[in-house]
């Protein structure tokens, strides 16, 4: 059935019983507004907006993986602050003619993502639109920790990585080359595996700044060293380079360090921490924070693309 | 400048300088996420989205209209759970050949709105899209007050209303007729004059149910009869027909009650209190809840038009 014939109301009504109802969730979608209880006091909040032609594209990815994605993308960002999701709302604008078991299944991507962190989907809007459209806003709850911002990196800090890199960004080169494996390369950029507890674990450990990698390390990285008036460099001996993204990117023609490098939609989280800090396995260091400016690779500018401009 | 010369970063460098900083606001927009307090230990969320071509033209509303129209869709339903909105967040979708000064219009339209009510935009996400989109999520703080939901209205109750009602819906058909005036009706399309003071008022009043007038008000009474599991009865005498209302509906061949009881995009507030409500006057008695389901006009279902589907 197309959305057109469900209509609004059918849509939602479709969509809703899919959602769950958090811990957090004092009243959940069906009203003017949710709520949802702040222990701590603040509330964190992000928006993140997928377009269909430009983030996904729906013979790439399921709807489920859409979900994942769009989720993942806005989950990570509270992550990022140090803070634990508790919710999420979306709006959805949708084509009149798309079927209604791609926003079911979008939903279904959207809930499963979410419960990874105990969060559920407690609102949102739809639209018919031209374009698919996805736009999500997470909230979080910091728990007590101070968030934990961009601008407090220090010279002499290390500059850490939790997470999956790379991956995604090789998927999405193998996508686009008409290939559909290698299966972890392709599932990476289906399915993003974002470190989520390592955000307020790093706000626990003295993390003194932290991003979440959306598009590209060295150019988040440079939001970090702007805001926090440092220069980071990066070493590149720091990188695993898993034997299927060496063989891809032999056979693609690659450099696969612009996708350790450069690459987004994997969701890793970067932070720096004092010198000395005891960090976790899963924390690992690839970089040093200097005084200066700007990111390097091993002390030299980086001369492939540093990351992804949403307008260009 | 169009949007594409100015690169995703140069409109955002443009946007934020625009947005200010609220009193409840502890980290802004250039972090991952934002941080809000929330006093009462629950936050109010709400997202709705607006798509050009099908809730507003370019032609009939200025970036600045725009604007305000898109903050108080939301707003408006912060206030009727009977909250205090404290924060928008803008997620922007726009063709890349756009003007950067319509993008700038907005974000002062967005400004000003929540400026109303002491909120604040604090983060957001943009995004190239063939389609020029604007999702917004409001948060809000419900100061000690318990929200009120579409489900309490009882029979015996009184059906009231705070705000403007009609006048957007003429607007938007004098618009569509190709006319400019009357002036009253465009300006009230272009910019909804929202009651939201009205919404923590009615908490503190009583209020059994609360919606905000989006979709047309027999339609939304029909969520709070739905809900409640009762009966609204609406009062056509209740309803002032100012002059140029009046007047507009003669010359376009419309009927005014059909503006007035099915037209959106003004954000009255509706809500039911306890017979015997000590109203102050400002919350107009249009109604009475009665056991039964469904709304009707004294007495009568209502043979025209409902109100708006998003999908047809």
């Amino acid at each position: 059935m197309s959305i057109a014939e469900a209509g609004e109301f059918g849509l939602i009504g479709r969509i809703v019983p899919r959602l769950g109802i958090g811990e957090t969730t004092e009243i959940g979608p069906g009203d003017d507004a949710a709520v949802v209880s702040t222990p701590d006091g603040r509330v964190v909040a992000s928006t993140d907006v997928l377009v269909e032609g430009r983030h996904f594209r729906r013979d790439w990815c399921s709807a489920e993986d859409v979900g994942h994605r769009a989720a993942a993308a806005n989950l990570a960002d509270i992550a990022a602050m140090g803070a634990v999701p508790t919710a999420l709302l979306l709006a959805l604008c949708v084509p009149t003619g798309l079927d209604i078991a791609w926003a079911e299944g979008l939903a279904d991507g959207l809930a499963a993502e979410a419960g990874l962190v105990g969060a559920t989907v407690v609102g949102g809007d739809t639209s018919a639109s031209p374009t698919l459209t996805i736009a999500v806003t997470a909230l979080g709850d910091l728990r007590g920790v101070a968030p934990v911002r961009r601008d407090g990196a220090r010279p002499g800090d290390i500059l850490a990585l939790a997470g999956r890199i790379g991956h995604a960004a090789a998927g999405l080169t193998v996508l686009s080359r008409g290939f559909r494996t290698p299966k972890l390369l392709v599932e990476a950029y289906r399915r993003p595996a974002v470190p989520y507890a390592a955000g307020p674990e790093a706000a626990r450990l003295g993390a003194t700044s932290m991003i979440d990698v959306s598009d590209g390390l060295l150019q988040d990285a440079g939001h970090i060293a702007t805001a926090s008036s440092v220069a980071i460099d990066v070493h590149r001996d720091a990188f695993d380079l898993p034997d299927q993204m060496r063989d891809a990117a032999k056979a693609l023609g690659v450099d696969p360090y612009q996708w350790l490098l450069a690459g987004g939609d994997d969701h890793p989280l970067a932070a720096t921490f004092p010198p000395g800090a005891a960090l976790p396995p899963h924390w690992r260091p690839i970089g040093t924070v200097r005084s200066g400016d700007g990111v390097t690779v091993d002390g030299k500018p980086w001369t492939g693309g540093s990351g992804w401009d949403h307008f260009r």
